[in-house]
C-alpha cells in the first residue's frame, strides 16, 4: 500500500495512458448508444461511447468488481472470465449500463465480447466487457456490432488513440481522466498505464469476485482499465490489484451510492521482459524488492485516478480527505470515517466553507463505530500536512477562532484528522462535498429522457 | 399502532394544540438565545426562543431519546428524570443545542430545570428541558433565565398561549407543527396534544433510554412534546409512547442525519377522571378497549406531526412513503427501506419527477437487506391506494410507459411500494426528495454565523 511507499519507489510519471506500456492498442468511437437506448431524440449524438482496449500478446488479467447484489450483466461476465488468468481484449460501452436488463442483458453482454474476438481474430474467451449508463435499458445492439467493427480497425497506439478511448468511457464526466508511470524491475523499463470514469453514483466497494466480505460491504458507476507490460503471474496480479484497489478506489465516495457496474480490469503482458512476478516472493530477495516497486507503481496508478473520480464527481467543489484513527477496529474506522463522508449536512457545510464541527461529531456518533464524545479530537490540515489546527480536543472546543477554522476549510482540498482515541484502528476516505449543481445535474429533466443521468 | 386503528377508533380532530387537555398551561417568549449564542450580530431578532409547559397537577411522564452516541446534555437530564415515572413541566430552547458543550453544558442544562422549579414553585424534579440549535455553544443563561421567569408570568391556556410555545421551539421550520384529538375512554372525554419541530439533521431512531437498541441503530434535531389529560401510568404511558414513536417519528427521514438531542415527552396529567389505563389489561376487557383507544389516538398524533416534520424539512418539495415488503426480516425490511430513503440519487430524481427506478433497486441492491433482482416488484399508487402502478415485475420492466411513470411520481406526495418478494418482513418509511435548497440552506453564509443551522 501507499503507507510503504518510500522515496525511492516512486514511480515516474510518463505521458501515454493506456498505450504507454508496451504491445497495447486503443480505440474509441461514436456508434450512438445513448440516444437509441432512451429511445427519444432526433438529433444525432457526437461523443464516442465505445472503446477498445487490446494487447498484442495474451496478458494475465485480474479484476475487482462491484459488491452490489444488483449487478450489471457485463460485470456477471467479467467475474467469470477474469477466472480464468488471461485476457487480450476489452470492449466498454457508455451510454447503457446494460443492468437490470434480464436474459436478454446477459445475452447482448456475451455477445459483445464474443463479436469483439471475431473482430480481432482472437480465441473465444480472451475478451472482457464494461458498460456505463442508464440502468434498465436493452443496449442498441446493431449499433454496438458497428461500433466494434469501426474501433477495431482504427487501433493504434498513439496519445491520440488513448484520448479518444478515455474519451468514449465517459457519461457526466467533464474531462478524461488517465495516467501512466514508469518504473525499473529486474533491470527493465516498465509500465503501467490506466484510464477511468465516473463521477455520480460513487462509493465502490469491490472485491475479486463481486461477493460481498466478510464484513457488510457497504456502499458510480466507476469504470477503470489498467495495462501494464510488466510480466507477472495471474494470482500475484490479483493481489497487488486488490491491495491497490482497496487502498483507492474502495476508499473514495461522491455521493455514497454504489453502482451495479462498478469494475476495475488489468492487463499484464509481459512486453516488458522483466522475470515474471509471483505472488509470496520472499523478503530481502530482489524479486520481493520488484514486488514491492510495482504494487507501489499500481498503488500510484489508482490512488490517482481515484481522486481524479472526486475532484470531477458531480458538482463536486472540494476534496477533503477524512483521516479517522484511534477507532475500536478497523471496521469501526471505516463505518466512522463514511458515515461523515456521506453525511448530507457535514457535505453541505463543506460545501459553504462552514467549519461545522457539531455536524461531524453528530455522524460520527450515530455511526455503528464506538465513540465516546469526551475523547474526540478532531482538526483540519493541508492535503497531507502534519501541521493540524485543531478544533475539538478531548470533545472540547479548542482556542481555534471561527476565523481559523473558515480560513482552513476554504480551501479547495483540505484533510480532516479525526482521533477517537480509543484503540488502534484507522481508516481514509476521499471524500466531496454536496453542492446546488449536484443536484441539478441529477434531477434531470423528464421531458428530455437522453439528459436523464444513469 | 395504526394498522389496528378500525373506523370507530379514529380519533377526532380538535383545536388547541397542547393546552386542548384540561389542566395545562403554555407560554412562548423571545429571550434572544442564538443572537448571543453565536457571538454575533448586532440587530434584536425576535421570533420566540423559549417555551414552557405545565401541567397544574404532577403528570405522568414517559419520553424516547436520540439514540446517538454523542448526547446532548438536555437529552441526559430528561433520560435520568423520566425514569421517576413523573413531572409536570417542560422548559425547551431554540437557537443552541447545548450539545458538545461538556460540563458546563450539564451544568447549564440542571439549571434550566432548577430555575424553572423556582419559578414555577414546584418540587425539586418535576421539570423536564429540551434544546435545539447548533451544536458546540455554550448557553447564554442570563438570558435563560430571564426567558424561564417571562415565560412563567405569562402561562395561559388559550390557543394563542399555545402557539406562542409552538412557535418558540422551531429553528429552520418555516411554519409551526401543533395537532390534538379528542376520544372517549370509559366514558369521560379525554384529549391528547402535541407540538414538534424539526426540519433538518432529521432522522431519529429514538429509545426509551437513549441506549441503542439490540439491532444496531441507524440513523433532526426533531422535539415533540406532548400533553394529555388521560389517566394513565407511567409504565403503560412508556409502552403506549413507544409503540406510536416506532410507527412514526423512528420512520422519518429528512436527510439522513440523526441528531444529538432528538426528543420525544409526554405529560398524562390524568384530568380528564377516566379509571386509570395500566400497563397489561386483559383483553377484550373494558380497559383493554380504552388502552386500545388511547394507543390509536397518540399514534394518530405522532403520525400526523412526524409527517409534518418530512413536508415541512428544508428545502422539501415532496414526501415520498415507502411501502417495503417481502424482505427476509424486519432488520432487512428496515435497512432495505432506508438504502432508499437515504440515497442522494433517488432522492435527486425524485424531485426532478424522474421514475428512475433503477436508482432504487441500485439502493435496494447495496444496501445490507438480501435482495434478489429477479424478484424485485417496484411500484407507484396515490397515498394510501393500493392501485399500484407497477415499474417492475419480478426485477423486469412492466408495461407501464415512461410517461404513465413520470405522472405516477408528478404528485407532491405519493407510495413508493417495494416487494422484495423474499419472506414476510416488512417496513414503512417517510422520506422527502433532496433539493437545491435543501443545499443552499445548509452550506449556510460564514459571513453571518448567526445564518448557520444546526
Amino acid at each position: 500500500m501507499a503507507k510503504t511507499l518510500g522515496m525511492k519507489l516512486k514511480p515516474k510519471p510518463i505521458s501515454g495512458s493506456i498505450v504507454a506500456p508496451k504491445g497495447f492498442k486503443a480505440a474509441g468511437v461514436f456508434c450512438d448508444i445513448k440516444r437509441l437506448g432512451t429511445g427519444s431524440g432526433s438529433e444525432k449524438g457526437t461523443k464516442r461511447d465505445l472503446a477498445l482496449v487490446v494487447s498484442e500478446h495474451p496478458a494475465a488479467v485480474a479484476g475487482l468488481f462491484t459488491t452490489n447484489q444488483v449487478c450489471a450483466a457485463p460485470v456477471k461476465v467479467c467475474v467469470a472470465r477474469v477466472q480464468t488468468g488471461y485476457a487480450q481484449a476489452i470492449v466498454v460501452n457508455s451510454g447503457n449500463a446494460n443492468a437490470c436488463t434480464g436474459k436478454q442483458g446477459l445475452k447482448d453482454a456475451l455477445e459483445m465480447v464474443q463479436f469483439t474476438e471475431r473482430a480481432l481474430r482472437l480465441p473465444p474467451g480472451s475478451a472482457l466487457v464494461g458498460s456505463t449508463g442508464r440502468i434498465g435499458l436493452v443496449l442498441p445492439m446493431p449499433n454496438v456490432r458497428a461500433g466494434i467493427m469501426e474501433a477495431a480497425a482504427k487501433l493504434g497506439s498513439t496519445t491520440e488513440h488513448a484520448t479518444q478511448a478515455a474519451e468514449a468511457i465517459l457519461t457526466s464526466d467533464t474531462r478524461r481522466k488517465e495516467i501512466a508511470v514508469e518504473l525499473k524491475l529486474d533491470g527493465r523499463t516498465v509500465r503501467i498505464g490506466g484510464m477511468c470514469k465516473g463521477a455520480g453514483m460513487i462509493q465502490p466497494r469491490m472485491s475479486p469476485t463481486g461477493a460481498r466480505p466478510a464484513a457488510s460491504a457497504l456502499h458510480a458507476t466507476m469504470l477503470c482499465f489498467i495495462t501494464t507490460d510488466a510480466a507477472i503471474g495471474h494470482r500475484a496480479l490479483q493481489a497487488a490489484l486488490t491491495g491497490a484497489v482497496c487502498a483507492s478506489f474502495n476508499r473514495i465516495t461522491v455521493d455514497g451510492d454504489m453502482s451495479t457496474n462498478d469494475t476495475v480490469l488489468v492487463l499484464a503482458n509481459g512486453a516488458a521482459g522483466n522475470a515474471p512476478l509471483r505472488a509470496g516472493g520472499h523478503a530481502r530477495s530482489r524479486r520481493s524488492r520488484d514486488t514491492e516497486m510495482f504494487q507501489a507503481g499500481l498503488d500510484h496508478v489508482c490512488l490517482e485516478l481515484a481522486k481524479m473520480i472526486v475532484r470531477d464527481g458531480e458538482g463536486v467543489s472540494r476534496l477533503v480527505t477524512i483521516r479517522l484513527k484511534g477507532a475500536s477496529s478497523f471496521a469501526d474506522a471505516d463505518a466512522a470515517a463514511r458515515a461523515v463522508a456521506n453525511s448530507a449536512l457535514v457535505k453541505t457545510s463543506w460545501h459553504g466553507g462552514d467549519p461545522n464541527w457539531g455536524r461531524i461529531i453528530d455522524a460520527l456518533g450515530y455511526s455503528s463505530a464506538r465513540v465516546v464524545e469526551g475523547k474526540v479530537d478532531l482538526g483540519y490540515s493541508a492535503p497531507g500536512s502534519r501541521d493540524v489546527l485543531w478544533s475539538l480536543k478531548q470533545g472540547q472546543p479548542s482556542r481555534a477562532t471561527f476565523k481559523q477554522l473558515c480560513a482552513a476549510v476554504a480551501a479547495k482540498e483540505f484533510d480532516l484528522h479525526v482521533n477517537l482515541n480509543l484503540r488502534k484502528g484507522s481508516a481514509l476516505m476521499y471524500a466531496a462535498d454536496l453542492t446546488e449543481e449536484y443536484v441539478t445535474f441529477n434531477k434531470g429533466d423528464v421531458t428530455d429522457p437522453t439528459s436523464l443521468g444513469g
